[in-house]
């Protein structure tokens, strides 16, 4: 039997839950038999929508009746404690019980419970929020898209390496072309902090991507650029 | 016989200048006679090109060689001297020769020289690049989309008068609700900035227009907003 990746889910967070997050693991399922869904929260209203849908080899219920509200700020979030579906959830990747954890609810709080828990890679200073936005060719790895109002240069670049390994776990044979998201093409342009940013990757040469400079907001969906690096306030509102 | 409107034409700059600027004169002549243009360029090359389209009576051609190019800097631009086609554009503005002045070229060069010979409004600080979106129930006035790269609060407060007075202008009938593009429709999100205009606008209570708060990206298209405010490096990547 092959070795099963563990997924801890928060099943209490976002709009719909717990059943669009059980729904999605249901149908996750259906195509995917190599997960285990380690699923966190009120077991009463959990159990009888995931029962008989999926067999009882591919999950596990983990019973917790205390959650963070869409409406908690981040800090109110992390301070309902720590047996809210969220918190023990991020805590099953802490102890090595999950490989990965999985919650559609407060932004913020995971964010927060995830720092105070998980801890940050060495030398990266702010931890930020990826997706994946269609291009003409395929996908583009896009952060932070609001994690951080305000980054430094070194926060930026910190952004540039995280999305590109990122974009090499998900297409490992290729090598990320990397941009930052700027108001014009040519060095010139920009902020400050955009114009630091662009000397620092400009003369590090990392191996493990390109450095393609800037990219203008109407060249997003061109496909010539895989890993889109941004602050999270411009991130967000694009 | 009616007074009409002196539109003072740069017909050297942009892309495809000036056969393309010409073309538009020539296809706004045909449904709008109320119009009478005066056309900055190389007489040489733009007689050609509007001659036997359109009545003599719709147009007079300012003969000069020299133009603004599209690769100046704002600066360079500018120094190119006060014969080239942009600059006597513009001061046929300045000298009440003309009601308005239309460009394609140089944007930044286009800002410069207009602040050095129009000057700006009493109490205004920085001009903005403004224009206009489609929305599902109509359009919205958007500024700045990149005039200004960092904005304080005082420039976004004068963003949402300036904004308001240009939709007032297109629809004398409506009160424009302006709001402010940000991560989030909550009071406590953003940065410092966009909360300091928020507490100007909501404690001015304009008479000229209503404050609507926040305005999330997701949200630009759904037409609830009529002036949406953004500072130059936001405005311009969204």
């Amino acid at each position: 039997m092959s070795v099963k990746i563990k997924i801890a889910v928060d099943a209490m967070g976002g709009d719909g839950s717990p059943k669009k997050v059980i729904d999605g693991i249901i149908h996750n399922n259906q195509s995917n038999k190599n997960n285990f869904y380690k699923i966190f929260g009120d077991k009463n209203k959990i159990s009888p929508l995931i029962e008989n849908k999926i067999n009882k080899e591919f999950y596990e219920i983990f019973h917790t009746e205390n959650a963070i509200k869409s409406t908690d700020s981040p800090l109110e979030g992390a301070k309902r404690g720590k047996d809210t579906s969220m918190w023990l959830a991020i805590q099953s990747v802490k102890e090595k019980q999950a490989d990965i954890v999985i919650s559609a609810g407060n932004t913020g709080a995971l964010l927060v419970v995830s720092k105070l828990n998980l801890k940050m890679i060495e030398n990266i200073d702010k931890p930020a929020l990826s997706a994946l936005w269609p291009n003409k060719k395929g996908m583009s790895v896009v952060l932070d898209l609001g994690a951080n109002i305000e980054c430094s240069a070194k926060n930026l670049s910190d952004f540039s390496s995280m999305g590109a390994a990122l974009y090499n776990s998900l297409y490992p044979d290729e090598i990320a072309n990397v941009a930052l998201l700027n108001i014009g093409s040519e060095e010139l342009k920009g902020n400050e902090v955009i114009k630091e940013t662009y000397q620092i990757l400009n003369d590090k040469k990392s191996v493990n991507f390109n450095f393609s400079g800037y990219i203008e907001g109407n060249h997003l969906m061109d496909g010539e650029v895989d890993v889109i690096v941004s602050d999270g306030f411009t991130g967000n509102t694009v």
